[in-house]
C-alpha cells in the first residue's frame, strides 16, 4: 500500500521558486501529483483571482508565502518593513483562500496547507515583524480550519524553522562556528531538518489519510519548539 | 505587604474607553498608579508619536487595541474588513512600541502589556480576520519580549476570551439559552471571567514582582484554552 | 515514490490486541513492515526483558499501552485505581525503553512511538488518574526524545482522543444523543477520527522521512485540542 | 487597594523546608496568610490523612512536592529511581487532593496550587524520570481543575524552571562558565528567576482575584518555554 499516493491530485504551489517551493514541487510530483507551480506575484487581488481561475480544478492549495526575514531591532523596524512583510506574507493568504474555497465547498473536498514558521511559536530577537506576520498566518489557519472542517476541507499549517534551504542556510552560513553553536544549544535534532523531510511531511498532509486534521499547526523544526 | 503596589507608576492605557480600557483604568488606579487614559485614534504614526511625546514618562504601556470582531464566513471576509481590523489592532502596535521603547531602554526599565485575545490560540468559526490580527499581536509580543528582556523591559500579553464586557456579552446576550449552552460546553469555569479578575491579573503583571516574565502569553479565558 | 515504505522494517507492537493495536498491525503490515504483535502482560521487568530479547532486531517499538480509563470523581479515585492505571500505562514504558534502546544505540538507528492520549493536554472531568498517567508518558517521551536525537533514534508520541475504537466508542455509544452533542460542541472535525487515519499517521512517523521529529507530541483528536 | 491580601487565609504548605517551601512560607505570611508549614513525610496515606485532619480548616493547599532530580541517562534510570521519584512527587498528590477536597467542596471554596516543573513542558536530557513525574502532576492538575471549577475550587499549577534555589543553583554552580553559557543560550530572561518572584506569583494565585483560573499551567522559567 502507498499511503502517500497523490496520483491525479492537482496541487497549486505558490511562489514555487522560493522558500520551500522547489522541493515541494519535486516531492509532490514524485508522489504522483500534478503540480501547478506558480511563480507570479501575489500582491493584488486581481492577480490572485486570475491565478485561481486559470488553474481550474485545485485539490490542494499550498500557500507557500515567503519574503526574506528582515533582521532588525524592534526600534528600527520601520513602517515600510512592516508593510512589505505583511503585503507579501499576510494579505495574500485570505485572498488565496477566498478564491479557492468556493470550488472546494462545492465539491465538499479540498485542502489548504500553509508553509508557515515556528518563529510565531517562540520569540526570536530581531525578528519582530516577520514573527508577527507568521503569527497572523497561523491564527488564520486555525480559524479557517475549524470553519471548513464540517465541509470536508482541511486547512492546516506546518510551522517550520531550521529547515535546510539556500536562502537562510547556505553552505557558508552552515560552516560558521556561530551556526554550530546555535545548533548545539537550540536544536535538539543536532542538525537542520532536511528540505525533503519537510516536504515529505507536507506531502503526507496532502493525502486523504490526513483528512482528520483540523486547523492544526505542526512544528517541523528539529525540536526547537517543544510542541 | 502589598504585592500589587503601583504607587507612583505612570501607566498609559490606549483606547481607554473601549475593550478592557475602563476596568483597567479603574483597577490600576486603585492600585496606586497614575493613569494616562488615552481615547484618541491610533491610525497614524504621527498621532502615536505625539501621544507618547505628550505623555512623557511612561512606566507601563498597556496596549489595549480593539475593534468589534467581524462575524463573517471565510469566503465573505472582504479586503476592507481585513484592512480595517489590521489598521486598528495590528499596525498601531509596533508604532506604539517603537515610540515608547527608547525611554524605557534609556532607563533600563519598563513594561508593555498587550491585552490580546485567546482567539489566536484556538480556532473559532467566522472569526478568521480577527483571529489573524490577534495572532500577529501575540507573535509580535513574544519576539519583542525576548529581545527586550536583557534590558529589563518586560513585554507580555494576556490572551483573553469569555471575559465579561458590555460589547461582547451584554445582559441580553447572557440571557440567551444559546449562551448558556456555550458556557456549559466550552467554558470549564462555568461563567464568564469577570472584568475585574482580568484587570487584576493585568495589574499584577504591571508590578516589579512580575519582572521575570518574558514575552509570555497568559490565557485568561475560564479554561477555554488549556494552556 | 512511496513515502511510507516500511518494507523490511521490524516493528514491535505491544498490547497488540488492545487500544490501537489491531489497526496498527494491519496498517503497518500493509506498508510492508514485519509486525511482531505482542499480546502478553507488561507488568514485570522480567517479562519485558524477555519480550525484547526474544524479539531480536527491532527497528521500531510502538508503545501501545492501554487500560480502560476509570470514570471516577477526584475524591473517589482510590489508591488501587491509581496503582492499577500506573502499573499498566506508566511503569512499563521506561522498562520497554531501557530494554530496546541498547540495540538502537549500537546501530545508531531506531524509533519509539508512543500511542498516547490528548487527555494529558486538556483537562477532562472524572479522568484525573488516567490523565495523570498519560501526562507522565508524554513528558517522558519529550525527555527521552531530546536525549536520543543525537544518536539518530527518534522518540515521539501521538496524543489522541476521539478516535474510533470499539472500547470507547462502540456503535451504541455513537448512537446516543449525548454523544452527538459532544461531537457537535467539542470536536471541530464533526466526527470521530477513524482508526485508520490514526494508524496511518503512526505509520508515517515510523518512516525514515520522519527522522526529523524529536520528542514531539502530535495531537490526533479532530481538533479537540488546538495544538 | 491590596490585590494580594491573604489576611485570614489558612494555607498549608507541604515539604515546607524543601524546594520552594521556605520562600513560599515567607512571602505568603507577608501577605497576611496564616501558614501551616508541614515538614513531615508524605509517603503514606495515613500520614497525609492525619496531616489534613490535624490542620483543620484549609483555604489553600500548596502542593510543594520535591525530590532532587536524578541526573541519569535513559538507559541507566533504574526501577528504584523511578519508584522513588514517583513515591515522593506523584503518589502523594492525589492523596493530598482527596483528603483536602471534602472540606472545600462543602464550603464551595478553596484552592490547590501545585508547585510543578517546566521540565514536563520541554524535553531535557538525563531528566526522563523526573520529567515523567512532573508530567503526571501537571496533567492531573488540569483534569482536577476542570472538575472542581464549577464548585468554586481552583486547582492550578506553576511550571517552573531556572528559579533561584539553593538545591539546584548554589553560588558555586552559578559561578561556572557552563552555567553562564546555559543562561545565555536557554534563558531569554538572562538570569535566574528569583525565588521571591516565583513565590509572589504563587501568592497572587492564592487570592480571590485569581478565581478565574481553571486547571491552568503557568510557566515561570524566564522564557525557557515559550508558553
Amino acid at each position: 500500500m502507498n499511503l502517500v499516493n497523490l496520483q491525479g491530485k492537482r496541487i497549486l504551489v505558490t511562489q514555487a521558486d522560493a522558500f520551500m517551493g522547489p522541493v515541494l514541487c519535486e516531492v509532490l510530483a514524485e508522489c504522483g501529483a500534478k503540480i501547478i507551480a506558480d511563480t507570479g506575484p501575489l500582491l493584488t487581488p486581481e492577480r490572485i483571482e486570475s491565478l485561481i481561475q486559470k488553474t481550474g480544478h485545485i485539490d490542494v492549495l499550498i500557500a507557500n508565502l515567503a519574503i526574506p526575514a528582515p533582521n532588525t531591532q524592534a526600534v528600527e523596524a520601520t513602517d515600510d518593513e512592516w508593510e512589505s512583510v505583511f503585503d507579501h506574507m499576510v494579505t495574500p493568504l485570505p485572498r488565496l483562500v477566498r478564491a479557492v474555497l468556493p470550488q472546494m465547498v462545492e465539491r465538499r473536498a479540498g485542502k489548504i496547507l500553509l508553509m508557515g514558521s515556528a518563529s510565531a511559536l517562540r520569540g526570536m530577537k530581531r525578528r519582530s515583524t516577520y514573527s508577527a506576520a507568521r503569527g497572523a498566518q497561523l491564527a488564520y489557519v486555525q480559524s479557517i480550519g475549524v470553519e471548513m472542517a464540517p465541509l470536508n476541507i482541511q486547512v492546516n499549517a506546518i510551522a517550520q524553522n531550521l529547515v535546510e534551504n539556500p536562502t537562510y542556510f547556505p553552505p557558508e552560513v552552515q560552516a560558521l562556528p556561530a551556526f554550530q553553536e546555535r545548533i548545539k544549544w537550540e536544536v535538539p535534532l543536532g542538525r537542520l531538518v532536511s528540505a525533503r523531510e519537510d516536504a515529505s511531511f507536507a506531502a503526507y498532509l496532502c493525502t486523504t489519510a490526513a483528512n482528520c486534521f483540523v486547523g492544526q499547526i505542526f512544528p517541523v523544526c528539529g525540536g526547537w519548539v517543544p510542541r
